[in-house]
């Protein structure tokens, strides 16, 4: 069958293998320039340095490359500059912040192109209010000319907006006049359900091409502050050094570096430290091992700032944070992701002790959010997440949450008999790290979301904290779907992914988008739940990625021809 | 361009208009017997007796026509029947409740009627709950036989739902594994987020076509009991008789007729009593009016008894019920509705004021939960609202709520000079009606939902409540969005309407999708919101709804050929 038929585009020709590692030495697009408590980083997109061929990232512009380099900057700071309290997110060009992601790349990238993009786009602006909110590094955009689009949305993720007061900058929101789309990386959420602009306001902005500036932006909320020109270095400056007055973050901490990620990948495995994963394309599967610590916890936070990047709870983070962003991007087919660990629980449940037992130191406390992140991450990937809890594995503590987090677990009654008869049968603990500090992103634990309505359900889970529980403790208290013993494991773990592989790729991306995010919303559960959906059907409809939708006609002077029917 | 390049399928040839209006006497698929407080209500589907030639619908499945009946006998029964505390909702065949929605229908429908007949069939069951909540009527779901996607989904809108336990009979939602869909109608919803059903049984549940009965439907929550076969009638007429006891509703009360309502519809008018609609084709317009009522307020609810379905506020909201449900379905193209008022706000007041004194009469209950429900409706349908505040409207009280569903108002600031110069100019006033008792799916009043994150705006707004508003003053408060004088009236107004037409239609549903629902989240509002997303999605692409997608397929003994990219 036609994979594309109607929302697809002209042929793209083959898209590139994603790298999401960079470092800052290897910026196209961004500058990094840390002065004391404020950083400041500014946008400046090299026109010829789009990550596809075929379009030019002029005004600002971005795509995904662009996007690789600013998530790789906000981790950075993070990590290694904890004395930065503040970040101002500005622009390197005269008059334009930015003008959003490239125009160009949208309609000649296939569907899954463009929704894998505004996922990761709509990851790192969470993990920019994600910075503010439990890091102390609170952004602060700085819009020195127009912010259309997805550059208003960039700004619209910080924790203040300045605006430009000179009459010919503005923030806008022009993609349903313009291009018969959503401002769908988290726009239409954050205008009314963070920055509380009017419904009817919200309203007439989307539908004005040219945007709101000056004080009318001021007044409606859609910026903070409109600053003449001729204050704008210093107003700006003042500002960020208020937001960094308001920060507890230390002042005299050191970072730590982000070494370079060791990673091999063939066409069958991809390999890192702690993390591996084999990719069976004719079963439509990775199966993905997470490796425990191969040693105990330092005796002090100490030991962690020293073995910095080394430490194996950021170590296994980041590697677990880029083979779900290569798979996401790289390989569509392997639908199923089958996750196992293994390895010593203790020392999982140890590394997790000292992080969460040093919670103000903040490194400690990074590391925790950066886990937190990542399985967020998995949480909102549209992929079917199988966890087979076996003999030799360590589902405790941090690493129990891959289990939790997978849309069923199947775990081994017993031993393989014939294989490893002498083995420990497997068991799994929940430890502290599974009662509060990795919550997804309704606000909830995954322990909680499972046991949705269920207080009791929850509690007798919760009490069991810290014992090892074998197949049928797990099977009892709810924690895993299905425990099967030696005899049933082979052929109902096969089913399963067998099964999965036969139904529609389609409706398991939206199921598993529901039950995933049961209870509470949030603003994070809303883009990634409703405008996300919304988006990926317009992107799909013939009205914006048809020859003659409004994405494909932009920019040659033909208007679109729309199917007036309304749905 | 073609309209439904990939989502399309076989030309259905040319859908009918259909008709909402029917009464028991009229009914092909449902019996309705009422036995003092326990009413039954029987599905039992006329195979031949489809909306559309083209498929039969065995094993009671259902189509729009089916839904529509459904519908009327949920209404009447609260208006017609008030005595009955406990509804059985069960089927007239053996061994079958309900299999859902049918699928060759599903399979032959344009994508534009699979998403109207799914909001419907939503309505519908949110209305089912809203009388258990809200009315004392409460439903029973006497699961008689197996009740599969669709039915399943019936039977979960109901607050108590007995299955069977014959060994062959179950609850299913076999659509991802069968058709390549979701259980699109509230299901996904509310297995977790309603009934608590945890999140790995629901997966398997979804994904196991045969479904899961007896004791096992019970321990995962799916059904709240099951019950031999040879009991079977007992229990649920025991269970009818607990439900109906534990209601408030009023034992001897007398119901009110919903007689025929009055209706003339060409193809540029559609008018009722009080409500009118003339259909502008090259502008893509309906003008709606909404008359207020030609005389006082009875003195009393006794007054009201006897006008009974002539009194204004029922009448009313009755018409513009219909007319949602006819626009929406038999007119696409007319992509925005302007909504306008005509008549005296006071008796408007007097009217509200009548029903508000007195909630706790059945009637005056019932009437203000209808024009609930109605608003919602509204709010929920996906065409550009915009509201026009002339002289001589009345858009006071519960026709105020019109403008606030509105994306946009306009309210004419002085007169129109040339035509009326000597007219009132208009005014708005918030009545108690805008204060509680008429809230939007989120939870909130419609002025709580526009004040969002501004309480002082919100209080300052709702301490005017009673004053009439000019347009300065409306304006001032932030209730209209613009108030332009007679010499830009015209032209404003032009434009907004022109511009909208002017605009991908599928765009402007996401938006207005996105925006009307700000702050809490509901069942309904994910329903709405979320689920319907995916589902639309997942309808309009080629897995399900393409010539090798899994809806076309079925049946044919061939599978469905799926592109296998995970998105």
């Amino acid at each position: 069958m036609t994979s594309e038929a109607s929302g697809g585009a002209a042929d793209p020709g083959p898209l590139p293998q994603v790298d999401f590692r960079t470092e800052p030495a290897q910026y196209q697009h961004w500058r990094l320039a840390c002065d004391g408590p404020v950083a400041t980083l500014t946008m400046d997109v090299a026109e010829q340095g789009g990550l596809v061929p075929g379009y030019e990232l002029k005004m600002n512009s971005y795509d995904l490359g662009v996007d690789i380099e600013l998530y790789d900057a906000v981790q950075r700071l993070r990590f290694e500059h904890p004395g930065v309290r503040a970040v101002v997110l500005t622009s390197g060009k005269d008059k334009i912040f930015c003008a959003g992601a490239n125009i160009r790349m949208l309609a000649g990238a296939p569907h899954p192109w463009k929704v894998n993009f505004c996922k990761f786009t709509n990851e790192t602006r969470n993990g920019i209010e994600d910075a503010t909110a439990c890091s102390g590094q609170t952004y602060l955009a700085a819009l020195n000319g127009t912010a259309s689009g997805g550059g208003y949305e960039l700004a619209l993720a910080c924790e203040h907006i300045m605006l430009v007061d000179d009459r010919s900058s503005a923030v806008s929101l022009p993609e349903l006049p313009l291009l018969g789309v959503l401002p769908g990386t988290g726009g239409l959420t954050r205008v009314t359900d963070k920055r509380h602009v009017r419904r009817d306001l919200a309203d007439y902005f989307a539908t004005k091409a040219e945007g709101v500036g000056g004080k009318k932006a001021v007044a409606w909320r859609l910026v903070d502050e409109a600053v003449p020109r001729g204050q704008w270095a210093e107003i700006v400056a003042q500002r960020a050094q208020e937001l960094a007055a308001r920060s507890t973050r230390p002042a005299a901490a050191e970072g730590i570096g982000l070494t370079p990620l060791a990673k091999t990948r063939t066409s069958t495995e991809i390999r890192y430290r702690h993390v591996t994963a084999t990719l069976d394309r004719d079963r439509g599967v990775a199966d993905i091992t997470v490796s425990g610590p191969d040693r105990g916890a330092p005796a002090s936070m100490a030991g962690v700032h020293e073995q910095g990047a080394g430490f194996w709870t950021l170590a296994m983070t980041r590697e677990l944070d880029d083979l779900i962003l290569d798979l996401r991007t790289n390989e569509l087919e392997l639908g199923t992701w089958v996750l196992r660990t293994s390895g010593d629980a203790d020392q999982v449940l140890g590394h997790d002790r000292l992080l969460l037992d040093h919670r103000d130191d903040w490194l400690a406390s990074e590391i925790l959010h950066y886990l937190k992140r990542t399985l967020k991450r998995l949480d909102v990937t549209s992929r079917s997440l199988l966890a087979l809890i076996e003999p030799g594995s360590c589902f405790a503590g941090s690493l129990l949450e891959l289990a939790l987090a997978a849309d069923r677990s199947f775990m081994l009654a017993g031993v393989f008999e014939e294989t490893d008869p002498d083995a420990e049968p497997a068991a799994i603990s929940i430890g502290p790290a599974n009662l509060g500090p990795l919550p997804m992103g309704n606000g909830l634990t995954r322990l909680q979301t499972r046991f949705l309505g269920d207080p009791d359900g929850l509690a007798a889970a919760e009490k069991r904290a810290g014992d090892a529980l074998d197949a049928a403790g797990a099977g009892r208290l709810g924690l895993v779907t299905f425990a099967p013993d030696d005899i049933d494991w082979d052929e109902e773990v096969r089913i399963a992914v067998e099964e999965r592989a036969s139904f529609s790729p389609d409706a398991l991306t939206g199921l598993e988008a529901n039950y995933r995010f049961a209870g509470p919303e949030t603003l994070e559960t809303k883009i990634f739940g409703r405008l996300t959906a919304w988006q990926n059907w317009i992107f799909y409809r013939p009205n914006a990625s048809g020859p003659d939708g409004a994405l494909r006609r932009y920019g040659t002077g033909q208007r679109a021809d729309f199917d007036r029917k309304r749905v």
